[in-house]
């Protein structure tokens, strides 16, 4: 199952200089197409590629010269020959696929790079998950460098996750032959602050030779941010604003811009080259998080190179911040994101640059894609029972598990209720005055129950407590493994007979999602991969979720991106209210607080 | 005499952010100046620089919340702040000065980078030579990268070096910590042949992810240059035309455009970017060759920029080519290059972008220049005897050992004259009938002789020919121990005894240039270090040059440039004669030919 490595420029060096100067025939020759050159920003009709051990051996007018019987000719036919696109800054984990199903889904877009954090499966598997995906990745037709995840726990002391990443684990991942820096410094307040784990995994990263990636997730661009920058990481994707980008890109990052399924960030930021007219040499694009529909239905890179265009971004340089501005950044610009001799044979084949058709992807000089529909081989790691079986409860669950006891005596309790916000991801610190029966509070009206049922060490542990905003009416719970950032399990639910029910499905199937009501499972997403992922193609996994959203609707609730709400409410690093293995946490004062009020 | 290490960005990452975010105050504030932003093409005014551990803290509108009673500060008063200048590829013993008499030299111009490449020493001391360069270059206070020279001897089996370069000591000086890459691959022929020597020394420097500095001097774009390209090496400095630089930039290399002190190729590609609107970032300035009056009268790097503005280039985009361009070639954008958060403090205040007055230099957080004056110590290297003792004859040359014997019986004799041709470097392969006296061919009206002594290994080797062009008259002689590539002793005279005493003088002194008439020395020039260097101040050597150039004229000789015509004598790679010390080459035919034609 180890991946063959792909063979290096010195590696096949003597076979492409015999290729470009003709003394031996080419593997594959695209013919007569017009030639997006990224380095100097022109469309050059009129050529042919020569390929070559999987690598382009030379661009030129007329490449007959190096054609012999047995070159594989692809005709270009006058269409944009275009480097492979490039995503700077993702998580595979999010289209809650594994990195094969991923790069099934994406090839046919013209993704034939990626820059992917295995954030989430480090949370549950450490650094032997990171290992994993990484090992996964390196089986591909195309290329999926991996970034060591940075931040695990996201929020130390708030938090427990399966494992924790250290700066020994980061210094050993900079070993492995497909890291390419570390993953999203989340914790800016410690580099602000120059904590010394943090600044030890940015040491090792540098010293490594490799680019750490960054993530300042505050409006604050005052000295908090000077002291962020001044720690080290080399670009930030939370940028949200046109201030944002110029002054990420003056301070000498690269500026990230990113449209994911949920995140619109480009058209904020883009009018920093399109209307500021800056020199767009430091802005890339980049996706962060599509779910499974997205990429299904929608695109990858190929989305957001259009829709950068479609708001106003010439699409050269659109490209070149899809291709080699992120080569570049990642030090790689002499193995990817042009068009020229050595690189890696990655080409997209389309007929028009504006609304960017993929006609056809070329990976390491073989046809990965044609017509949308994909071709390459995706490999499936031989996942082990490690990774197979991470949902832990400790005891099948029943609903006196799920049981909030009122203070003795009373008849109503005032309780702390995350509040859920529409199309935002913070939450509100809400209060509520609820019913006491037999001594239990009770969800009542808007508010239903939730609970974090601890799932990587057994414990047995349930922290219950009370959620607002989703509009579920009937007798119904939803439970998930995707909880970020520790995924343990998150169970919503108006009915404690269900919230057991659906905790209990999800710990026989490995994880997943699943919605029940009335003692039946309307829907399940099974994610056996760590509890977050699937090894189904995307489209059946996008079939599920799509199932999974509209029981959602059936059982009253209303909200957009409304599982992404249930998935984000154990994540303890955005405020308002959210609820951990140790109990409420009140992210403003990153204090934990109790669900119920003290009588006074 | 080791270099103490400059610190890491880790190294001190925990004192920049204490700065930054204002916790310390900063050991150097820059005050009220226009930020050149090189990353983003803009100029901020308004901005200060704080400046720790020799590397900037933060750049911000008003950094007096960093600034402490002990903080340094420098008023920029409204001038403009700009990254210290980079010389892409240069090679330091042009300016027959030692690395830290050239450091002296440039500082106050505004170099705080320079990629160097030390191939003429490695050709008289081979790795161990090399290797005395790059510790000088360490001790400096300023960047001095070195690239470890590819091509010694630059011909193989046509001359014998004092030292050979195999790709063993490559790979062993890329283990040294300031190796940048490897320097300028001139055997182009040998890369498009796959010669497995030029791909080994390619392959060790790709493998340590290090830069590949190419040379393709050949007009020929075509299948040779393909191949040469899909060698490896990723950049060039040898174009001449737009269509040079552009087919350069858009093959995936940098297209490096030089103005040195011979080399005037700025203008004729920089309309690339200024009139056909190339991207510019893959467009990069350096000097190449620069000799110390240069140095001294015109400038450096801060010369080569201006020239580019006066080419019509726009400020900006002129710094940029000699900045971050220069620094992200080298994998460095993250060291120099920028004034961002993180790079060593390397500054320039001057008062015009356009014709760029150097009125102070900061290096690593150090004023090292002001008002043209170097305030910089220039530590030595102490110099060992086997480099200041490297003109070995093997026995005191006499009149004799310059007699060319004419064929027995004969009154003339028809003689292969190598024709110096004013303002170019290739020569012409002339004919000419000379006298013939007492059985020796004697050169005659514009013909003299020219002599190749070895001085490598002592063999007493001397090789004798006829070289025109020089007008010299009377009884005069000049030699050389600067003899490309393989610098052996070159000495032009027209009396065997003037030849004599001029070469015993070089071995007296241990190298350099020297000049006689009558048997009294006109000038000399001494370079004790490899034959090639003074460790003398730049104005020092400037002087006694400009006295030797009087002298030659003194002699007869009009020619401009006529030293480096001399020097380059011996360089057995440049059409069309060429006197090495295996004898007289023809290198339209890479062939050994007879001085003198055997009478039909």
């Amino acid at each position: 199952m180890n991946a063959k490595p792909f063979p290096t420029w010195p590696d096949v060096a003597s076979r492409l200089i015999a290729v470009a100067a003709g003394r031996e025939p080419a593997d594959m020759v695209i013919r007569g197409g017009i030639w997006v050159n990224v380095q100097t920003r022109e469309c050059l009709p009129g050529h042919d590629i020569a390929i070559a051990a999987g690598r382009i051996a030379c661009v030129v007018p007329d490449a007959a010269y190096c054609t012999g019987p047995a070159t594989e000719i692809i005709e270009a036919e006058g269409r944009y020959m275009l480097p492979g696109l490039c995503d700077a800054h993702m998580h595979i984990e999010s289209g809650m696929l594994t990195p094969a199903e991923f790069a099934r889904a994406v090839i046919p877009h013209g993704t034939t790079s990626m820059f992917t954090d295995p954030h989430e499966i480090a949370n549950v598997l450490g650094l032997e998950g990171v290992r994993m995906m990484h090992d996964e990745a390196l089986l591909q037709a195309v290329n999926i460098f991996t970034q060591m995840p940075s931040c695990a726990p996201s929020a130390p002391g708030l938090e427990t996750t399966g494992y924790e990443i250290s700066p020994e684990d980061v210094a050993e991942a900079m070993t492995w032959p497909g890291i390419v820096g570390l993953g999203e410094m989340m914790n800016f307040p410690g580099v602000s602050a120059a904590d010394p784990k943090m600044l030890a995994e940015i040491a090792a990263t540098q010293r490594a030779g490799k680019t750490v990636g960054g993530h300042y997730a505050s409006p604050d661009l005052g000295p908090a941010f000077a002291a962020y920058v001044a720690g080290g990481p080399a670009d930030d994707h939370e940028g949200t604003s046109e201030r944002d980008a110029m002054t990420r890109a003056r301070q000498g990052m690269r500026a990230m811009m990113r449209l994911g399924s949920a995140w619109y960030d480009v058209e904020s930021q883009i009018t920093a080259v399109t209307e500021k007219g800056l020199d767009p040499r430091n802005f890339i694009l980049c996706t962060d998080d599509c779910h499974s529909a997205t990429l299904v239905n929608e695109g990858h890179m190929n989305r957001v190179v259009r829709h950068a265009i479609a708001c106003g971004c010439d699409p050269l340089i659109a490209l070149q911040m899809a291709t080699i501005n992120t080569a570049t950044h990642f030090g790689l610009e002499r193995e990817i994101g042009s068009l020229a001799p050595g690189r890696r044979a990655d080409v997209i084949l389309s007929p028009d640059l504006t609304t960017l058709p993929i006609d056809m992807v070329i990976a390491r000089g073989r046809v990965v894609a044609r017509n949308g529909v994909c071709l390459a081989d995706c490999p499936h790691y031989a996942w082990p029972d490690s990774a197979r079986n991470t949902v832990h409860l400790g005891h099948a669950l029943g609903a006196g598990d799920f049981e909030i006891a009122a203070p003795a005596g009373a008849n109503t309790a005032r309780a702390n209720v995350i509040g859920v916000v529409e199309n935002q991801a913070p939450t509100k610190a809400l209060k509520a005055d609820l019913p006491v029966r037999e001594g239990l509070v009770e969800g009542d009206g808007e508010v239903c129950q939730i609970a974090l049922v601890e799932r990587h060490r057994a414990t047995g542990g349930v922290v219950n407590a009370f959620v607002s905003g989703f509009g579920y009416k009937g007798r119904m719970a939803m439970a998930s493994t995707v909880a970020h950032d520790s995924h343990h399990m998150i169970v919503v639910g108006t009915d404690r007979e269900q919230m057991a029910l659906a905790a209990n499905r999800l710990a026989g199937v490995g994880g997943g999602i699943t919605l029940w009501r009335e003692g039946e499972e309307l829907a399940l997403v099974e994610l056996p991969i760590a509890g977050l992922m699937s090894d189904s193609p995307a489209q059946e996994v996008a079939a599920k979720a799509t199932q999974m959203v509209e029981a959602m609707r059936a059982c009253g609730c209303t909200l957009n991106n409304a599982y992404m709400q249930h998935s984000l409410l154990a994540l303890v690093v955005i405020p308002e209210l959210r609820l951990s293995d140790l109990g409420l946490v009140d992210v403003r004062s990153f204090q934990k607080i109790p669900v119920l009020e003290v009588p006074s």
